[in-house]
């Protein structure tokens, strides 16, 4: 078994992800952001981004109900439904389902944000959250019936509600059920920098004590990805590749070892 | 067996939709339209419709990929999401899907309209086509688990290439396999209309025969509809019920008798 992910950047070459797979033939589940295309559809359709500063200081963007239906368009709509297509057009029996889709990721919805308005401390309460279960039974019935599923956000709340979450975050609860021996992310980059800024800073080999260190240091976005590694980790042994998506057989080239090798 | 097509205008109350479905109780595949969220969305993202004429004077649509994007972020993306969350909040295990997915729905693209541009007869082809075959074992998997599938276009062609089409179309292939013992067409108006401008005019019974009738001296978007009614009652008898999807209770009503009813 075979678990991608695919990151929410315009240049990953899903065309080379497409071929590698029929290539491959391992069984697979993809799961793919769409944060481009999110962002680029938001500024058109003039939906602000908000961001909320919490009393203790922390910052999240807020998934109002128009965000959220850029959100769909974007993430479920466009990027899943072409990703789709593209691996169609290869012969692979894709099918691309969010979490809402037969409950397959259930979350709990985020309590809500405590900030300060207008003088006041209010509670506001977004469609956000984290994934907590995993439909197994749909996901097996999938793979056993030799299909590729296509995985996004949003996932299902509690209460049946659409709920956006982190694709890192369902990326380590999958793997949990699915116990994949190669878990691939496919970045805008040649893998786990030690500098952001420098491309040619790419650390080749980490060991799961080395991640948590890095985990420790970091701050902002990337230690919520490096978070969500080191809980992937803690379940099952497997071989965790961040992986350059731009080339031109990503998959194949992180199998044979190119980018980050965490094991 | 129930199938139901909803319209895609914005009026038809999928609220009352979901409770009717978990008052019933009965399998159930839906599939529906998004003309409304598609134009509106078209027009926000300044993607102008573009209308051919065919040398033989037939006005069609052209569906260019950019008019395939919107309709993935309008059909698949927010109103197949919406519907499903509207459908999980009342319990019920919706799962959508376009005909993409899994090769659901197969279809063969069109092979292009002849037109006449700047003095020459071009051929012009788009992402539009027909639907000619059902992958009935990923819908028998999904209804035999106990799935309420929630179907939109796009299809699939030949190729693996993501195509416009009718959603009615879509309806009379789907029974076929499925057989369904009531079909309901939920509309924007109280049933099929003698006057199209005046609502009092329903229709209330019609027998295939009469249908048929309508067909042949119906013109434009109304006869595609009516030539797919008539090509779903061909291969099984069942009752077809053209209702209103504005009531409180949409599918009661229908199977009540109100609207039109076709058997």
């Amino acid at each position: 078994m075979l678990l991608v992910k695919i990151g929410g950047g315009k240049n990953i070459n899903i065309e080379g992800v497409a071929a590698d797979l029929a290539a491959l033939g391992r069984p697979a589940v993809l799961v793919h952001g769409a944060n481009a295309w999110r962002d680029e559809l938001a500024e058109k359709l003039g939906v602000e981004k908000e961001v909320l500063t919490s009393l203790s200081g922390y910052d999240s963007v807020f998934s109002s109900p128009e965000a959220l239906d850029v959100m769909l368009m974007a993430y479920a709509g466009l990027r899943n439904k072409r990703l789709v297509e593209c691996l169609q057009r290869r012969g692979l029996p894709a099918a691309g389902l969010t979490g809402l889709d037969g409950r397959l990721i259930q979350g709990r919805r985020n309590p809500g944000i405590r900030v300060r308005q207008g003088g006041k401390t209010l509670l506001r309460r977004d469609f956000s959250g984290k994934p907590k279960s995993v439909n197994t039974g749909l996901l097996r019935l999938l793979l056993e019936n030799g299909y590729l599923p296509v995985l996004t956000a949003p996932i299902v709340d509690e209460d049946g509600y659409a709920i956006n979450t982190e694709n890192d975050d369902v990326v380590a609860l999958l793997q949990q059920t699915l116990r994949a021996a190669d878990v691939i992310s496919l970045l805008e980059a040649p893998g786990f920098l030690a500098d952001p800024a420098d491309p040619a800073s790419v650390i080749g080999r980490l060991t799961p004590g080395q991640l948590r260190d890095w985990e420790t240091r970091a701050t902002g976005r990337i230690k919520r990805k490096l978070k969500a590694l080191v809980q992937l980790l803690e379940h099952h042994p497997a071989r965790v590749i961040l992986a350059d998506g731009r080339v031109d057989h990503p998959l194949l080239a992180a199998l044979a070892g190119q980018g980050t090798v965490i094991q």
